[in-house]
């Protein structure tokens, strides 16, 4: 796999930073006849949107997005087919509050990537975070939009299960309630929105930054997408995941607690179903069972951790060696994780979508 | 990357199955005049050698490594150096123990790939696990000690932390004592020894089986290596180590403990060092940030899930739709997790190596 | 390298087609630090553009080209720097002159991509041939003008050398004429000018078309750039080159002319230069031996098909199996080899960079 | 694709040197369920095999090939059947005859890839050409078979048309005639044996070598493989054939021809066929049209120069800087194009099988 582009048929190559005119996307080896609006992609990037809540950063930004190519309009004038060529699309960046970035070019601010980035290449766009700006995964959410369209049939969602030390009781999970207006948080627990608003203005009003657990689920998936043990469907969804910033950590299923736990309690075992084919009594394996997913829902978690740009006064050195303090004032995310929810699903779209064309072509068995 | 190679410039392709003639690897990219001995390989696969004490499989495989081609004998005889050309190196299957295999051919073990590979393909080697067998890992470990030699000055190293709910204590870590005699677990800590023997000598016998968390750690891996936001450092030696049978999570530094803390205590501060360069005062991110090298340690875990093969009958499914029990019996490793050590290892040291050489390659600063 | 990719570590990704809004290319892996001004871009844009004299299609394009990420500006407000991360760069469509598609958009045009693209897709853009359009090149130019930097010291010029029938006299070879204000052909023989007007008149004023043979030389180029066996230096080079519309043959230095000579005819002898190095005494081989630069030029060839835009009716069906006589009027190139000239120079610029960057990244010898 | 793997779906892997101990192939993406037997393979290799006639290397290797993986027997006994997984094919050395490499190891060869090699890595094995020896083709011969296999219906097919400066006689073209016994150079005209006969004779006696052009063939090739720019069906193709040692140019269909013509003359016209589709009444375009299939007979060709092995003594250095000359004794073929011929098969078929899998992928329209 290589730098800035992910998939094998299903290609998505990304680019842009935070204080450039624009990002974009290029969605190479999309399958002709693909039908969408923009619309669709507009409301897939509208839930990652900034600004839309107290607890999510205030860079006021349309989101809006044009694409370039790849497409031929439909009869209806709005709906949109793909044409088997690549699909460009192109987010304008409209707001680049001014600001003095004179501190920030030389000081290397702990947690994020100054230094890294620095070493690296011998310099850095500093401004807003360059291009590991959060910004960047709005191109990845459009392109989620029309990976969701490839597989027939197939739903992706995603929820916020935890944060900080705060978890979601699981009884009460309802997916309908994630796009509810009164759920800045994407939790599917509606008990848990005054339990995160309190903990999250806590944090928010001490500059401070917290963590977070997404799930995603995808349904509808059939069952042979995959590879047995390189190019594994969970080692592709896992990639996808953490190549989003500030991910630290990714799981299938049960995840780490599998490893907690005994042969006899992980197996799911299997009966034939009323559809006469064979179905499974539990879903530890998340879908996936030797990198082959087995019709089942596919069960993804990661962790995000809590964004280094915080009011706190942090140790840290400069580009000349000084040892300096460093804070962040001004607009950030409190808590990162709120926003990586459809990220998290659109990522996971690509790396079905691009597996299910996989499999029709060396298979054939689609 | 796709289905059977990983790794951009420093290529693996495995193949082999547990029960045909062999199994191998080719390493492609590896730079030109790397020295080595057959004996280095060999130590490392020695390692991940099963039959080497009660607590792993007792299928009796030799694991000698043949070099058959990128490689011209040394004036000395004994030592190899790499021509810039393909490695292939070969390794044959020994102990093919008879058995029958009617059974197994027609049933789908549960929590195994039987159902997902006969949907995928149609058909399976159902010998032994076929592609799927953890005699493929052999292959990784042989070019995983190749990878150790790329990076000037890198030490990789893994140890199990924690098999089923029992966990090692941190404060007994030493490094030393896991090549020791006494110690068939990987573990770093003496103390754990009696209390894994015990637990896993009752799995044993039970014919169950338990999962288990390892621990890597490469050190002396140089700051700057890595990508931004696409394959990042942290997300290919996560899908590197995903790509091991039965892993079902992976995480980085602190990883998910990161969701539950705030930017505060997450985000390491930085100083100057004695030597003059900015060194970091903890390591949180696991050696990692945006996606690249800081020039701390490179820590990174996974969760193996206990292998289903057990003796206690679970309910499933065969090819013909019949409902049936299914139980595993003879030899079969009670904690897979314990050899994975070394898998891990190799998987770090090919991930590291890959990136070195692409870093080398498009900055030319080292 | 897949679909609309090309590279390895010189990664370049085009999208785009005649009559969408824009076209563009993303360059992924250009190292860090690249100096260059969009007017350097500019400048080799402008030898591709239409519209220049009488011998090209009036398509009337600006090709300005826009920058939108991966670079920073310099001091001095005009130099661009390269950091390390994608560069996008975007060329607006201007001229979509309103024509009615109706007839191309159900007919197959003989000896263009309509039936094929309409074969494999089941849908097309027919609007002035899609993404087959000469205007896609505009952005391999572009790309190419900053792999031209990437090879210190390289020089990457064309020359068209044969255009139908008629031949250039190599005695007479002046590369600093191609530049030349009366020179609409790229040629580096003033005295075929005449000879190539005249014959390029007849055809134009006819409705018809003609072919070209187009040669490439890129001096300065190190030895040691390539590959053995695969991924050949020349391999790639007549990759790159097989990839530009019309093209239906490539060779390498003396090429289809090697297989007419001897072996003695053939191989290019060695002697000591007064450098100290080994130098050649003749250049059959085109600067590339085993798939590897000599350090001599690289010498390439290619031949542009004549366009099947003529004016002359020709036999054809259209989507509804109807057998009908198909003719193209309007604006066209009577020779599309002549625009091929600084297109050839791109993508040969490109094949050296990737190579040049591998290289490094493999053997650190650069 | 990347350095010695081609192909992106069906992606076969070489390796091995000339004096090792093996040599081989991974076959990585084949689709399961392929049934072939051993004998099939052999019979592919029994082509290009050394020692057959006067006019080929005498060099005796049995080129019979293992296969070690990716397979399952069927009942027959003998009729293999793919899994899906990877295919390693290994061929071993026999015939290292002793042989005093002194002078080489330290002499550049003119013509030889020796001084690239040893620019580039600072080291190579001379034993027999090493890496660059035409034993390694013997690995893509065995791929091809298999490659053979995976487009139902098609025949790939080669002929010798020219040696040096000695052209067959189309008129004369007889299929059938190239496996007759009687013909040592799979030359399609029984008319040309005795004159290649004489002329290879001369240039054997005399110790020198001459160059040939090869001619393939695919029948049976559906329309839409391919893809419109990048990634062209043509492009790689010749990228497959230039890969192949010692070739300095490829065409398809007219190829250089077509660049002398006009539009008229070369685009292929189209009428309803009897089967009520669209059919065309000639083949200038060698069966491609933008990239992509057309249905008709696909047609390249490739010059393949004369080797440098050759008795009449030339000039070149050493490694130290001193002045040699360097003469070849010994086995070496005249005409290295002779066994060419099922070298380039294999090639086109590996091409044309790839497209085949990536379109079903892509489009699902097989």
């Amino acid at each position: 796999m290589s730098h800035n582009t992910f998939g094998h048929l299903f290609r998505v190559t990304t680019w842009g930073e935070s204080h450039g005119p624009a990002i974009g996307c290029v969605i190479d080896g999309c399958p002709p006849g693909i039908r969408f609006t923009q619309a669709e992609i507009q409301a897939d990037l509208d839930k990652r949107r900034p600004g839309q809540s107290r607890f999510v950063t205030q860079r006021r930004e349309p989101d809006e997005v044009r694409i370039l190519s790849g497409v031929l309009p439909d009869e209806d004038g709005e709906t949109l087919v793909t044409t088997g060529t690549p699909i460009s699309m192109l987010i304008e960046n409209v707001d680049q509050r001014s600001k003095d970035y004179g501190e920030i070019a030389r000081r290397f601010r702990p947690g994020h990537a100054d230094f890294t980035y620095e070493t690296k290449y011998g310099l850095r766009d500093y401004r807003g975070g360059g291009r590991s700006s959060a910004r960047e995964t709005a191109t990845r959410v459009a392109a989620g939009a029309l990976a969701r369209k490839i597989v027939p049939g197939m739903q992706v969602r995603g929820a916020l299960v935890a944060m900080g030390d705060k978890e979601i009781d699981r009884a009460n999970w309802d997916w309908d309630f994630i796009g509810d207006a009164e759920n800045p948080f994407f939790t599917p627990d509606p008990q848990s929105v005054p339990v995160f608003a309190d903990y999250l203005d806590g944090i928010r009003k001490a500059g401070s930054s917290v963590g977070a657990v997404i799930e995603l689920v995808a349904e509808g998936v059939p069952a042979g997408l995959g590879a047995p043990i390189y190019a594994k469907l969970d080692q592709e969804i896992c990639a996808n995941l953490m190549s989003i910033n500030a991910v630290k950590g990714v799981e299938i299923g049960n995840g780490f607690e599998a490893a907690r736990i005994t042969g006899e309690e992980n197996a799911d075992e299997m009966r034939m179903g009323n559809d006469g084919r064979p179905h499974f009594l539990s879903n530890h394996a998340g879908g996936i069972l030797g990198g082959i997913s087995t019709g089942e829902p596919i069960v993804a978690r990661f962790a995000v951790k809590p964004t280094s740009s915080i009011l706190t006064p942090r140790r840290s050195v400069d580009k000349d060696g000084n040892e300096v303090d460093v804070q962040t004032k001004g607009r950030h995310d409190p808590c990162v994780g709120i926003r990586a929810v459809p990220i998290g699903e659109a990522m996971l779209a690509c790396a079905i979508a691009d597996h299910y064309l996989r499999h029709r072509g060396q298979t054939g068995r689609i």
